[in-house]
């Protein structure tokens, strides 16, 4: 089964041809991989982000809009004429929005909320929101975690990200502005850059093709739900496409991975041993986050496709030819 | 049983003699209830808002602080040695906040997570935060809720209440900042303004008082759980001296009235036939909200203890007063 970020796209439903679609946050990892398949699958495709012009790769395929997201003027031309807006920006890291959940709040509520006031404005047929899996569930919540599990985030960028998808609900009941909010596993794959915040999959395969010891945060038994960038794409348009009454569903692998269990995948994968330097823990870290995805699989007939170690794999070829190429 | 606002304070537990208590709002309907309990509790109370003088009656019992609750300086200086905090600011009613969700987010859930700042490096003891009974809980939440009732919203103001809520719980949990978030239901009572959005008690007993016919959003079937201002007031000082570890409890009668049976109750006591006039109904109205405080009063003890009618009565004596003295 192709799994890549260049093939996925053909395996995706064609019925997006000819819609007109909005990416915000464009240039970030599932924003590129999100536009590509978009393109793939004949939309007509516009990508927002801050960068002034479109990121390598994307150029040709989608239109690029420069602007920031809480300037209302550059939100309200972004959605003017859309059918269909993806929201995948998300300001900060779990971890670094704790160091100030005001300016978190502001750069992820607030500009949000203008971004509602312009969809509904501009006439936008629906939303499909970026909620984070891994963030918005309590840490004592039964695992895999279904949508019904309490809601206790101990991150401000779970907090926001709870928030908005209230939001959402809201302007809906309020204006008929339709969404959908997928609570997004870890997602990792080819285009995640290592040394990020959330690329902790990304981070441990490019350190150990380099020879270098896994650096982790406490240890190592921190366990999370990884998810293959392609699938998240195609949950991205089943969601898109979705025509039942559910507006929040759980995408994730449903399969549960310590971040030790990681390390030593990645270690084996690149041809050597496995070796690892903790580092103290961080307080934002929740225990174990996995999710249930079974309300997607019904509603939608979304389910992951990309098998654990093929998107390892995957990943490290990428990351291979990424550091050939750069 | 005594039941004004004046006298109820005699009836408050003395252990926040000599505390530091500041409340902020101090010059709304609930605020000047309790700072004066505070005061007759032989607490040392400051009074925060933004009027530029403390209103009538609170002068001589609490230190006044007028500023704007969005300005950073003004809230460091309120907090700066404080031992307890009781938040009682809240921007809008929950119909109006709908109208500007953003505004309502600016004016609600930024300024408090300034507050947190400045009460965590005040190294303040405890906040007790006015949330929203009857605003949290989904629509459809079996009732009386309880505090594990879905909470879904459909008021902005709602959305504010429950963030602020879950911002309490990550300060708690990151900073060791104590908090006690009471969920009250739709208070009423001496001292509460005919006219205002939330005091529809006030509203039908003083047109029943002045002779003339009640006006109801909707069809008056619409179910509320009415407290008691000194009810409330107690649960606030239970709240303070609670020391158990729940954080997050109701705060209602638990008996549900329909408007229409309000505008029937307080015509009868004004002597006349009940007169109602049926206005458009408000979409963010809740058709049903009673709260089950069976937590709370397990936990603190509280529980109401103004019956209905004598807290109807009492209302209406301090409406004609106030009528007298205006």
């Amino acid at each position: 089964m192709p799994s890549s970020a260049d093939t996925a796209a053909t395996e995706l439903p064609t019925t997006l041809a000819g819609r007109r679609c909005l990416v915000l946050g464009g240039a970030g990892f599932l924003g590129r991989a999100l536009c590509r398949a978009l393109v793939a699958a004949e939309a007509e495709v516009t990508a927002f982000g801050r960068q002034s012009a479109a990121p390598a790769g994307l150029a040709d395929a989608a239109r690029w809009l420069g602007g920031a997201f809480d300037d209302p003027d550059a939100v309200a031309r972004a959605v003017a004429g859309q059918e269909i807006v993806f929201h995948l920006i998300g300001p900060r890291a779990p971890a670094e929005s704790n160091r100030d959940p005001a300016e978190d709040a502001r750069q992820s509520i607030l500009p949000t909320l203008g971004l509602l006031e312009a969809a509904r404005a501009a006439g936008v047929g629906r939303i499909v929101f970026a909620s984070s899996g891994g963030t918005v569930y309590a840490p004592d919540a039964a695992m895999p975690a279904t949508e019904t599990a309490p809601t206790e985030p101990i991150t401000a960028y779970g907090i926001a990200k709870l928030a908005i998808e209230k939001y959402l609900a809201l302007y809906h009941r309020l204006h008929g502005l339709d969404f959908v909010a997928l609570r997004i596993a870890n997602a990792y794959g080819p285009g995640q850059l290592p040394g990020t915040a959330q690329g902790v999959v990304a981070t441990l395969l490019d350190r150990a093709l380099r020879g270098l010891p896994a650096e982790i945060w406490g240890d190592g038994s921190v366990v999370r739900d990884f998810v293959h960038v392609d699938d998240v794409t195609r949950a991205f348009v089943a969601a898109a496409l979705y025509r039942g009454p559910v507006t929040v569903m759980n995408a994730g692998s449903g399969a549960g991975r310590s971040i030790r269990s990681v390390a030593e995948d990645a270690a084996r994968l690149a041809g050597g041993a496995p070796q690892i330097r903790y580092r103290a823990g961080r307080p934002a870290d929740m225990p174990v986050s996995v999710l249930d995805s079974a309300l997607m699989r019904r509603e939608t007939g979304w389910t992951p496709q990309v098998d654990w170690d093929e998107g390892l794999a995957d990943t490290a070829r990428w990351l291979k030819s990424a550091r050939g190429a750069g």
